[in-house]
């Protein structure tokens, strides 16, 4: 099992990834949280049927009354009228202040399982137990927790930070062939972030990495946990530095919203983003055109996109894009700062010129020079 | 002015307490929140006629962009829908990560708000302006926030501390009687839990407060500032001797509850529970009878019922007051457990022989011997 301890004073906690840790979940939660006597199960309706079972029954088996709920899966159900129905879900099975709530699943499980965990009697104890490889490598970590609005992605949410993490490497076997590639695509992130062991990976092992091999898919897991438990402890709340996380996420976040969420998974958009940032610093001549070219050529071989598809192409698609960017929520005195990447395993943080940026995204659009 | 200091390391802040205090609101930010450039001030229907410009023109002046947001007046508004309609104004104004969000009112305005702020964005700048008295010595000091559930009061929340607080006794003029009467309740709960000089006002100077004198008003809501901050410092989250302060609440809260919350103001139900703990700690031989009827006779002087009036009276009320107490979310491992005091200035957290309980609660409801 690696053991990877995030820091954050009395908010500090394990992140214990292993193969087959689901059926282990009831002895690790005596042992991390000794006073949970209750445990509220979310998941939903995809990943309930696999794993759900295995989780009560391991909890159940340690003396922990425990309560399963399924939610519709998907994006669009991480909305106020599902967590009402958790809340009362929560209230239903009458789950007290020492109680916890685990959220076995994705991103958008425990994205709004972190949200009623954290808001429910004020808070009660969260344990985030990730299925997809995003979440394992991502979402789970770092206590962003969060809802939609119809205005937009996570703009009601907190940072709340789980008790415990538990990721199953051997979850990953059920995952679709799309979701591994969102997950990878954070992965590529962390190596831009990085550099180092994780980068070399990705450069040296492709083939490996497409081929699922578990000794590497572990390593890749446990280094981008690290490296983003590595960030998170220096910046809980994102007053600065965490803000690097967001490589490739600004852009990315602008065609999510600009599509309405339904053409590009997060890990998609995030990829023609990173595109996106590597083509602004190198314009900018602050990053190398090979390191560019690197880039874009390993998600390309993941099978991500690196340009919007000519079938999603539209008029007027890059200029929704650029107005959502201008709307994002990391908009300091009404300017959109980026993260750009200047040598692998180095960023900087800083706005670029508008002229600069319309022209890059409209060439992910396929609409340079019209 | 008196100023106050919430010591909470990173979430520390300090209570400004004086007359006219509203006015001035724009340079003190400038001052405690030199980051900030935009506010939005929550406050509600009654409380935003009289006082909500004052507040607008002082942040105006000092370079703040401000918007202005009227809420409904009432506890029945401290709800997901009002919640809601907060959010969207808050998208509409376009309040950034670095915003403000300005609560002033009352406990309700408080409450929601700093929901709202905990949650928008992930968390902005939080100040509270209580306008009232019992939010002025109770709900803007220590950062619990929330909203009410159809099943309970304040069941959705967080703790989420204010990065100021202004609490201008001038607003006190225009408080309605009643509301005046439902501080005080909070003010005794204050004397009994500390003794010492707060108790000393309320033996020796009745008089004095119930005719509103300034100096006396002045050193009542400092005193009770100074009080609850020391317990929050002490214990922010609640995980134990913060529990002292829901003094008298137990079972005000049950009554409120049973009654539908719309006979008894929370003080009023406060003060109820007040006599209701002392009386219990009295029977168990804990307590002193005198200082059980000393505590009585302050909240009848100062027009605080202690116990149900015979016009509210009716069957089985005592019976569903016991079911919600049953349901209270302080209840660990199925016990409801007392603050009780010991003597003025000490208090006991415990349970208590559920037939005393059952007794006290008949005598309060005035079906003793039934």
């Amino acid at each position: 099992m690696d053991i990877i301890r995030q820091n954050l004073g009395e908010n500090s906690y394990q992140i214990l990834v292993d193969e087959d840790i689901i059926p282990k979940a009831g002895s690790l939660a005596r042992e991390y949280l000794p006073n949970t006597r209750q445990a509220f199960v979310l998941t939903n309706t995809t990943v309930g049927p696999l794993y759900g079972q295995k989780l009560v029954d391991s909890l159940e088996k340690a003396g922990i009354q425990t309560f399963i709920y399924q939610m519709p899966d998907g994006e669009d159900h991480k909305n106020f009228a599902v967590l009402n129905e958790v809340y009362d879900a929560l209230l239903e099975a009458k789950i007290e202040r020492q109680g916890s709530l685990w959220a076995l699943g994705g991103g958008v499980v425990g994205d709004l399982g972190g949200f009623a965990a954290a808001t429910y009697l004020r808070g009660i104890a969260f344990v985030q137990v990730p299925t997809s490889l995003l979440a394992q490598v991502d979402s789970s970590v770092g206590g962003k927790v969060a809802v939609n609005h119809p205005k937009g992605k996570n703009l009601i949410g907190a940072f709340y930070q789980p008790s415990l993490v538990l990721a199953d490497l051997a979850a990953l076997n059920t995952l679709p062939e799309r979701e591994w590639q969102v997950g990878l695509a954070e992965i590529v992130k962390y190596g831009v972030l990085a550099g180092g062991e994780i980068w070399q990976l990705l450069v040296n092992h492709l083939p490996l990495i497409k081929a699922k091999d578990p000794d590497v898919i572990r390593k890749l897991v446990v280094q981008s946990i690290k490296i983003k438990a590595d960030v998170v402890e220096k910046d809980e709340r994102e007053s600065g530095l965490r803000m690097i996380l967001n490589l490739g996420h600004t852009i990315g976040h602008g065609l999510e919203a600009a599509t309405g969420y339904k053409v590009f998974r997060h890990g998609e958009a995030v990829a023609i983003g990173l595109v996106g940032v590597a083509r602004l610093a190198a314009r900018l001549g602050r990053f190398s055109q090979e390191s560019c070219q690197q880039i874009t050529s390993i998600l390309a071989r993941l099978g991500l996109p690196v340009a919007v598809p000519q079938s999603v192409q539209r008029n007027n698609l890059a200029q929704e894009i650029l107005g959502h960017l201008s709307r994002d929520k990391k908009v300091q005195k009404g300017e959109v700062r980026f993260v750009l990447p200047v040598e692998i395993g180095k960023v900087e943080v800083g706005t670029v010129p508008q002229k600069l940026l319309e022209e890059i995204v409209r060439e992910l659009c396929g609409e340079a020079g019209k």
